[in-house]
């Protein structure tokens, strides 16, 4: 099965072209653009180079483009993007600004040009479904919950994939197995102890998610992607009561004062230095105490969301780290784990200093797995999309209407996908 | 040493007269006017009614009046009360519409009517002066953070009185005299195991504060009383991107959004039935949905504060509930603590029904203790304020000038007060 992953930035189009044989995935091509103006100049470029390189020789040979779009409000889910999801990402788009509209014209672009290939929107809020409702309220009025007030959550390809991952690292197949067909079959009981994972994506965005039996019960990201932990440039949990108050003491309109919530917040608000942690880190090494409080302020965040994700859990079997900083840094990794001795967890420096591409950097005696998983959304993307595909047995060959109305929800899958294992890299270490 | 505590709300004026010898207190009398349009007719018909009951002929000869003042920005602690202190209230009233402007008119009436009586504001935030910068900041841009828009904590003369008396019940009796002159000396260092207390007022507004060998090192509120826990009507934790939203959504005015996550949020909110979780309870027992739901956010809310800070102190040796809500219901007790035996955490369901006023409903076996400790702020104001009035050895006898200014803060006491410890009325429990 080929899929083509396409990522659109507000001025970029990139794409990842893969092949998939179950579980099993390979990356034929990667490409794209940036500075783009317009995106079906740059769609056409790209199956163009495709074309060319020989993997495809026409866009309708593919067997369904992905999408990670990020916010579909009430609509969520790994689903066939009909237009409906077009729809939906531009009515959410006061939440998502910078990626709903590009996703929505590149849905758009992609049905026009090749209506006879699937498109499947994995939504960053999937994830996310079956999070229980006292997680997912938040204690507005009746009215600002009917008006989509509440914690959606996102980073789900990411977690969703920690989710599947981790448990194939600790042996429980079982667990595996129902985590990733989640998106088909919804959750499923689990015999034996639950597995409770929590799963840190750190990245130029962050978030926590708890993970019990391979289902989100939780997550440190709510109504927006700027709540949470400090992020970038994204504020992180603030009290609800400091935007007004930014308004009146600083003279700010509200478009000002949330646009600095998103653009000159977080880790660059707090350091002065910058957005990305390398240059933070480099700054505080040299004295900058701004750049040492934004760590540190940033770690307290991390630990805070883990904090109360292993009390509702009552414990936790695996920590996991994902994320370009997640993965990179042993540094922030071992400043997140410290003084936890009571709680059973403990550190293996020299596993910690290693870097294989996953690992378990605690210590054998440590109640608590600690592990690093690398992140790689776009295969992410891929798997789910052909996941679906194969359930929906979507026939590839006529080419349908030109606007086909493909269901978005609907009866459960009857054609199980033949999923296959990869083999744990990990197990002589777990 | 006769203490007047002075509670003034917004249409209120009650007061409680305590007798102070060191840590021992009696209470003298008590009074006070609902429907108040006048405050000073208020404070001159309560001097009256202690003349009348033999307590004190005149207002001069009152050792002092205690203020639980709010809020003052960043001028907070155990202080006399100048001019300056009043000001600040009016300066911040913003944050705190309700309680500001009567404290700073309560303030001011007793200046000018007993200008030789010492008056004390325990600001609700003193406690929290040595929280560390990294649990006090929000990733705001700097302009923000300049104009005040920080985690300043509310709720500190509670969790402060659980800081001393639980140190007194766990027979940590070095870490109780700390906690008792934290206002007059600072923290102090302590020989042997920190203890780590995680404090949880819950009322008519709710917040969980962690503690380290008598001192506050977080808590759930930061900026405002709207933020933390789940409220009876406030909103408590909320994505700082909802107000824009509601606002956008909901054609709210700014004002109007602001409101009513103040007045109709919380478990109001919630539930459409009441702020009073009695009522809430009551309607939940009947099958209201939505009723169920308010106690289960709020329940989340409380665990996941406690989870925060039980992994931020590493573990938790004593968890305590205060305020009347979390006194009087052994259901919410247990409903907090459980599923907690990898954390070590095991309730009592005998204990845990009992209700003297002082208790632990942990079992022997539990390595955390779990303790009642009934709230009362009145008594905590007024020993606050005797001790600061000892240690400061104010002269009593000849009045002052008209318009007193007295020290707010300055060198550090040089005159030890004489403190007597409470006698545990626990210690063969625990």
């Amino acid at each position: 099965m080929k899929l083509l992953v396409a990522n659109l930035g507000s001025t970029s189009f990139k794409y990842r072209l893969f092949s998939l044989n179950g579980e099993q995935a390979a990356l034929l091509a990667r490409g794209g653009s940036e500075r783009v103006t317009d995106y079906g100049a740059a769609i056409d470029h790209a199956l163009g180079e495709l074309a060319r390189g020989g993997h495809v020789q026409r866009g309708e040979e593919l067997d369904g483009v992905g999408f990670k779009t990020v916010f579909g409000g009430e609509l969520t889910g790994c689903v066939l993007a009909d237009e409906r999801v077009e729809q939906a990402l531009l009515d959410t788009a006061d939440l998502a600004p910078a990626h709903n509209p590009p996703y929505a014209a590149g849905l758009k672009l992609f049905r026009e040009r090749l209506p006879s290939v699937p498109r499947v929107a994995l939504f960053e809020t999937a994830f996310y479904q079956w999070v229980p409702d006292y997680a997912r309220r938040y204690a507005v009025p009746e009215a600002w919950h009917a008006a989509g007030i509440r914690r959606f959550g996102f980073h789900g390809a990411s977690h969703k994939f920690v989710a599947e991952r981790s448990a194939e690292l600790l042996a429980r197949d079982e667990v595996a197995a129902v985590a990733r067909r989640l998106y088909l079959d919804g959750p499923r009981p689990i015999a034996g102890a639950p597995l409770r994972v929590i799963s840190c994506h750190l990245g130029g965005s962050s978030s926590v998610t708890a993970i019990v039996d391979g289902v989100a019960v939780g997550t440190s990201m709510g109504l927006s992607p700027q709540s949470g932990l400090v992020q970038s440039t994204r504020v992180g949990d603030l009290d609800s009561a400091a935007l007004g108050c930014a308004m009146r003491r600083l003279q700010l309109a509200p478009a000002d004062a949330e646009r600095q919530l998103v653009k000159d917040s977080g880790l660059l608000g707090l350091s002065g230095v910058s957005g990305d942690l390398r240059d933070i880190r480099a700054a505080a090494d040299q004295g900058n105490a701004r750049a040492q409080l934004a760590i540190d302020v940033f770690i307290h965040s991390i630990r805070h969301w883990i904090g109360a994700f292993w009390f509702e859990l009552g414990g936790c079997d695996a920590l996991v780290f994902t994320g370009g900083i997640g993965e990179n840094n042993p540094w922030l990794r071992e400043a997140v784990c410290t003084g936890l001795c009571d709680l059973g967890l403990f550190l293996d420096p020299d596993a910690n200093a290693s870097s294989p591409p996953e690992f378990n950097l605690a210590d054998p005696d440590s109640r608590t797995r600690v592990l690093v998983i690398p992140a790689n959304e776009e295969l992410v993307v891929a798997r789910e999309a052909a996941r679906l595909i194969a359930a929906r047995a979507i026939p590839a060959g006529p080419p349908l209407a030109a606007e086909p109305r493909l269901p978005v929800d609907g009866n459960p899958p009857t054609l199980d996908s033949q999923l296959s294992t990869p083999r744990s890299t990990l197990s002589s270490r777990l």
